[in-house]
């Protein structure tokens, strides 16, 4: 892995870590439960890319920074947790930058191991969406990419610039950065006006049919 | 993969993108979230079973056939929910064909991949019930396959059919045939008499264990 | 894998499933979906390090004595369950002694792989708390290692007994109960005098974000 997808994959790790501690917290969970969902939250998407490419054992698990890293984040969300839930939506931002990192990230580490270039985004879309679908269903509530506004797509948006700027033969930091910035920038402002992608119409439930 | 058994997966992939998306309908997903149930219901069995028997990166991500099924079933689902809901049972019918076609291409492709015909079986019953497990985990209810009547048992029912025409070396798509016949008719006709395994007797829970 | 670990793990293979299928009585499931979460109890945790190593098929998959041990757990559960209730805690003394054994037999069976002996607790940690994870996954509640008293932390107590052990060269055995019964004591003394990790300081929730 080459040290700009790497340094990349380091940062998602620390605010992903950063956003399930924090979560943990909320949640009144102990000292080792915050580090489980750190751990969970920054090292699931990216070990699932890992199984689903071949790379055996996952970098998360063969390479020492990345647990000094997520340790680190979920004793520092352990300790100042006050002092970051007073940041607007820390939760969020953090879950928003890691999305952009990890979807950038996979993307280019899926094409790397050879998966072409429509299936990488899908790869690079699972590394960024994993940590926070595992976090949510540790917590036993419903992912909030399943609920939110534009979070999947905005994973997909910038997984697809860094599979075009591959086609395309651009040079690969350039088309990361802007991939993760459109990432964030659709993901942030989704938050912030609203956006969201429309609800099918309902059926009138049938009567012989139990709430699903 | 033979022509067959890719037949059979990509049925599957269908009915249980379908199944998948119509949950989310229901539950006012928008439309992305609506897409990833798809691809969570129609792929997980297939991504475990690959995983499982070391095929990476799995047919699921790597073939273009499986995102442009699942998409379809999706968009299917989203546009036209309220017709499909007017059917009897829809969720149900088509979590019952996933299921016995996963079922008998699962164990199809685990016997292909070296695995016996003991535990053939079990990782065809795995691609069967893996879908629809994290369909229901993603929406925190208690998964299906724990709470119905004859799913498992029908999956395992099915599965074994074709392990044991391997055993006595019978034509592999009448054998894949006659497997799905009776794991779709155990789990329709369960559904229909409301058959159901026993439950254990249970013993009055002792005033120092907290409700498990 | 050499006899010992072989062993260790059966051993906990077959408590793990007892209880998983404890848990399965208890919420009511019938005779398959008790069976159901013996398995995913016996053997998510091997299954998820064997995948995270490269070892496919899974031993738990492969080997016949796998699946006739957890089968055996959930049929015994299944039928005496009101005389193993009858017993203290029966879950959560089942449970701690799947994790010391599970903890300990994945760290040497990491080792073997050529894990370094940092990483290697981890995976052990993951292999020990990764059967239950999912058990209170599939029921749709927090898992137990994330609301317990030193429950990850006594797996990574045990585990990292077996891999000091490994870095100075003792004999193999004697770690390894050394570490299970270290694992093991400190989550039943857990357990019994209530200890628990300290919980974060809460912050005050700020009024524009949802409740975590």
């Amino acid at each position: 892995m080459d040290t700009f997808v790497l340094t990349l994959d380091l940062i998602g790790t620390f605010v992903f870590a950063l956003s399930g501690a924090m979560m943990g917290v909320r949640r009144q969970l102990d000292l080792f439960g915050v580090l489980v969902l750190a751990f969970a939250t920054a090292s699931a998407g990216g070990i699932l890319r890992d199984l689903l490419i071949g790379a055996v054992p996952p970098a998360a698990l063969s390479d020492w920074r990345y647990p000094a890293i997520w340790i680190s984040a979920g004793l520092i969300a352990f300790a100042w947790s006050p002092r970051i839930e007073r940041l607007r939506h820390p939760v969020r931002v953090f879950d928003a930058l890691g999305l952009a990192v990890f979807a950038v990230a996979g993307t280019d580490k899926a094409l790397e191991a050879g998966i072409g270039p429509l299936m990488a985004p899908c790869l690079g879309m699972l590394s960024g969406i994993g940590g926070g679908m595992l976090r949510d269903v540790l917590l036993a509530q419903v992912p909030l990419v399943l609920r939110a506004e534009l979070y999947a797509v905005a994973a997909l948006a910038g997984a697809g610039v860094v599979a075009i700027g591959d086609v395309l033969g651009l040079p690969g930091q350039a088309t990361a950065v802007a991939g993760a910035l459109l990432c964030f920038g659709l993901r942030i402002a989704a938050l912030r006006y609203g956006w969201h992608l429309p609800i099918a119409l309902q059926a009138p439930r049938s009567p012989d049919e139990p709430p699903a």
